[in-house]
């Protein structure tokens, strides 16, 4: 089979591999769709820690399963499938175990033609998408999950900030909190990514390269109950500037780097809290698959590419002038 | 009757007063004790905010109900009780309402031989504790008990670090901590104060002056599950960094002011979250005060003291030398 591998550092290649051999607990997944995630990008980068080269990449996909490792699991064959690319999360569902990774390096991905992974990671894909659509939620939308529902318990009528609107995991947290009938605002560097949330039904859009963007707004919308954010730097003292009291920043990531302070006088007295958060546990997932069934969410896909093209596609991802995820098709 | 007011700034004096006169939603509790906290220094130091002059300075206090402002609460009269300082909490159990003060400035407090209070300020004072030791619980117990619990969410067997030992609130919290069967460590500056927290059932204690205190701290004690601060700065950092996955720093105040930097990438990787806290509910003023005596807790008194005498407990508790409560008798 075919499948996209990390060979030096900033290179990835299609090679040809053997396809994989199943273990009792696992079930072999015939690619349809897989999607890519900035962790791919990292990965290429060597922006990620323990970096293996020659494991396929790729922690988003959809298919068909075409073979089991054990007999009790054969009523699977022919299900179309979404994959859950958790891998040992453990018992704790409040932190991954030591032992836990992601599906694709080091453990092989979905960039590839087939996929084995344990039979527990395998769930109907949601009813109303297609499987494009479906390969484009395991990473993302089980991040976004996490830091919206347990970190940032957002519910109908908070107030809440989405910053960096665009990107894969910030589009499903804005799609989960408009879902889940908050009033959604969000920031990002791009006018156009601005417009097109308001179209979507944010309640408010600021570039975040305006100076005081967030000025008054603490007076004007009445402060924010939650903000979800990848960014970090100093806006996160601004963001506590906009807080109502008790509210919650929560961060999955940290791509401006590290703030030069942090307002702790007013965190203590407005009780406000600072949570980082990344992935989700099995049961999240789950839940976020039943959630994004029940509420008709349709993932925003920027467009769809045979695998031939995919090195194209982490080109672009990196760029990040695309809001919508990439995805290929097999 | 007397009272202690600040006059200007910096200094404090004990004047003549009217006795309050009472509305019918309060009670005058005639003081047989009360106990100092930092917040009165700082007042007297100007460094808090909306500082008011000739307002009775203190906030915790224990005494006999002596008059009530309506009939209906006539029982109470002749009743030892200990008071709730908050006032004005609101609705919102997560914080504070913006009506929110502290009794002692800008309300008249108990460093006074009477002090008015609503009549569901006034709690029986737990049966186990002398007035004096009573007197000692309100502004500290439900700061610690707030961050222990409903922050810290501490449990049995948890690794619990209480920074700062010999602080009023960092006592109540280490207290707090070893009665809910948590494994408590402490730091300090100091080596008695140290050697006290031993003595008293801490499983370890590290001096914060000693250059990488916190180094091995990991492996050996395998992380922390909650530390508890008011001194933020710089040692935020180093906190995060011997905390167990999904572990919370939960801090009340930041006498070391503010850190200059903010491990972000530490933070989401494992989970950690920073939480701001102050003061507590009304609900958590009555069930710590439950907990205190089904525990069995006595609060640590350094010394008791003639109200005649009070600007030297205010002298005292600046220069941080001592463990333990500063109790005024009347």
């Amino acid at each position: 089979m075919k499948g996209l591998v990390l060979t030096s550092q900033g290179k990835i290649e299609i090679v040809k591999l053997e396809k994989p051999q199943l273990d009792q607990s696992q079930v072999l997944v015939k690619l349809k769709a897989a999607a890519l995630n900035k962790r791919d990008q990292f990965i290429r980068e060597g922006k990620y820690p323990d970096i293996q080269m020659n494991a396929v990449l790729g922690s988003d996909g959809a298919g068909e399963v075409v073979e089991v490792g054990s007999k009790s699991h054969e009523k699977l064959i022919g299900k179309t499938v979404v994959i859950n690319p958790n891998i040992n999360w453990g018992d704790n569902p409040d932190v991954q175990s030591r032992n836990y990774s992601i599906l694709g390096m080091p453990t092989h991905g979905t960039f590839a033609e087939y996929v084995a992974v344990g039979v527990d990671r395998v769930h109907e894909a949601p009813e109303h998408l297609s499987l494009e659509e479906a390969a484009a939620l395991p990473l993302g939308g089980l991040t976004a999950y996490r830091a919206c529902f347990r970190h940032g318990k957002i519910k109908a009528n908070d107030n809440v900030l989405i910053s960096g609107f665009g990107g894969g995991v910030a589009q499903f947290a804005f799609q989960f909190a408009l879902a889940a009938n908050a009033n959604v605002y969000v920031t990002s560097g791009k006018k156009e990514k601005l417009n097109v949330a308001l179209k979507m039904g944010a309640s408010g859009g600021y570039n975040y390269k305006s100076k005081d963007w967030y000025k008054n707004l603490w007076q004007t919308k009445g402060g924010f109950d939650v903000v979800i954010d990848s960014a970090g730097g100093d806006q996160i003292n601004n963001f506590l500037k906009i807080m109502r009291p008790g509210g919650r920043v929560v961060f999955y990531g940290a791509t401006n780097g590290l703030p030069t302070t942090l307002d702790l006088y007013r965190m203590f007295w407005n009780q406000l809290s600072l949570q980082g958060s990344t992935m989700g546990n099995d049961e999240e997932f789950a839940e976020m698959l039943t959630f994004v069934e029940k509420k008709k969410i349709k993932p925003v896909i920027d467009s769809v590419r045979p695998f031939d093209e995919i090195v194209s596609a982490f080109d672009d991802i990196a760029s990040s002038t695309k809001s919508g995820k990439l995805i290929i098709k097999f």
